[in-house]
């Protein structure tokens, strides 16, 4: 049971914290009557630390209340609490680059629907190690593959809430990952392209940066937006606009952007390989790379 | 705090089974890294029993496992150890009438969205009373609202595999309960319409009754399924086949059917009433009665 044995040391590296107590990973649990179990009927943040400092918490922090306003759910908890919270469980891990995972739930409730018996959260975090991704996926980049699944559409269930609804990601890298690939990117019902299972979408052509509106259906990124903010402060040529598969696969460059991975480029979608030159890419990762480490020395959520 | 004072009632009368263990509802507890609490990874199923037999229950482990196959997960469980367990459950609760929620999780794994990662599942029975509904809901019936929440469509996340990930529904009802209906009703991209948010539509015109197909993305209800059946078999006019908003608004009758209400009547749906008689509705109720009253003397799945 290798599969066993690799959760169980993975276990092992993680700090919990369950409604404010930190909780050896094996008593980290949650009521089966909590909304997020049985419905999904919940929000998370992922944002990681560097030097022991939460990159972008403020924006990650902005970000987790408006899922919660898109989906209606009351935060009971204070935004210091949280904070609190998170620097609490990232001391206990003593780690220093680590991945923070933060979900509240609508809470426990009677088994009923309606999410207005709601009368509490639960708040979960969960730290473990980041160690920075291998250099190869800087210098040469992922494999993906534009997946069969559709992405949710936002009068469905909007994408820009950050939810425990995740199955549709699941499915869509589960089959990317059948056929070889790294993992998948999703578009809308108009063959658009919208964001890959956790990460958005950038290509470049004949010097223009293109990624998908909000509209299309997908999430804000917060690296997506400090990249929006990189391109418009230093005017390169940006379009937020839709773009077709077909597009994207006729593009000179394309990367991906997330919280974790920062700006990492793809080498690969579907059978089309991009060999270019990254001449943007590298552009955009050293002026983002200096946002980080302007972060890091910002020392606002530092533990240390 | 009356939310949490009716919740801990609720509690107090739920007979839960973790993984084969009866368990208290304050212990009833799943791990942080359950799929189904992350991911919304789970399929259920919810039957009910009268005089301690499971009502069809074959086929709510039929569609189970249906589930399992739409969402490509492995079910570790023998069907036995299922029925098993949900028997035991019963059978703890002492109820007679009682509701019966399965879940089966893609259980613990490292935080990885890939699915393959699982090697075990997790297996909650949740049981509670689950008294006759009033009286008047089967004279009278209830008020359905329209909602503007779309149904997820099938190339996103089937709704035919019956999932944790239920926020579409949970959004769907709370815009239908503060606008004081009862409950609502979906629609697909091309305003067809698909489903409740527990349950399938009916609707009778000029003496045919119809059923939306599956291809407009719901849940094969087990009710629903009987009810085609009774319908072919007494050489009722049935058409399963889409219709529009509109066209349910036009109807003569219109119904639903669940598990748990069987055959229950639609008396508003948005501001158009439905006061005719409810001549067809109520013939296929008694002819439902009849199935039910032989599940109850079948004894296949019953504790007593």
């Amino acid at each position: 049971m290798d599969k066993m044995k690799r959760f169980q040391e993975f276990k092992d590296k993680t700090t919990i914290n369950v409604n404010g107590e930190i909780t050896p990973a094996e008593d980290a649990k949650i009521s089966v009557f909590d909304r997020g179990f049985l419905y999904g009927d919940s929000i998370y943040e992922v944002t990681y630390s560097d030097h022991g400092q939460l990159i972008f918490f403020n924006e990650h922090l902005d970000r987790l209340y408006n899922s919660a306003n898109l989906l209606n759910m009351t935060i009971f908890l204070e935004r210091e609490e949280i904070i609190k919270e998170a620097l609490k469980t990232l001391k206990q891990s003593k780690l220093e680059r680590a991945y923070v995972r933060i979900i509240i739930t609508r809470g426990e409730t009677e088994i009923n629907l309606d999410p207005s018996t709601s009368f509490k959260n639960n708040l979960i975090i969960i730290v473990k190690p980041q160690p920075p991704y291998p250099q190869d996926n800087y210098t040469k980049g992922l494999k993906l593959m534009i997946s069969s699944v559709l992405r949710n559409d936002r009068k469905s269930i909007n994408p820009n809430a950050k939810s425990g609804n995740y199955l549709n990601n699941v499915m869509a890298i589960s089959e990317a990952k059948k056929l070889g690939f790294d993992d998948a990117i999703m578009v809308n019902h108009q063959d658009k392209i919208t964001e890959g299972t956790t990460f958005n979408i950038w290509m470049v052509k004949d010097g223009i940066i293109k990624t998908p509106p909000e509209t299309s259906g997908l999430l804000k990124g917060i690296t997506r937006q400090k990249v929006i903010k990189i391109c418009r402060e230093q005017n390169f040529n940006l379009e937020v606009s839709d773009f077709s598969s077909q597009m994207l696969l006729e593009a000179d460059e394309v990367f991906m952007t997330s919280s974790t991975k920062g700006i990492m480029p793809i080498y690969q979608v579907n059978d089309k390989i991009f060999n270019n030159e990254k001449i943007i890419t590298n552009k955009l990762s050293a002026l983002y790379d200096e946002l980080i480490q302007e972060q890091i020395r910002n020392k606002e959520f530092s533990y240390l």
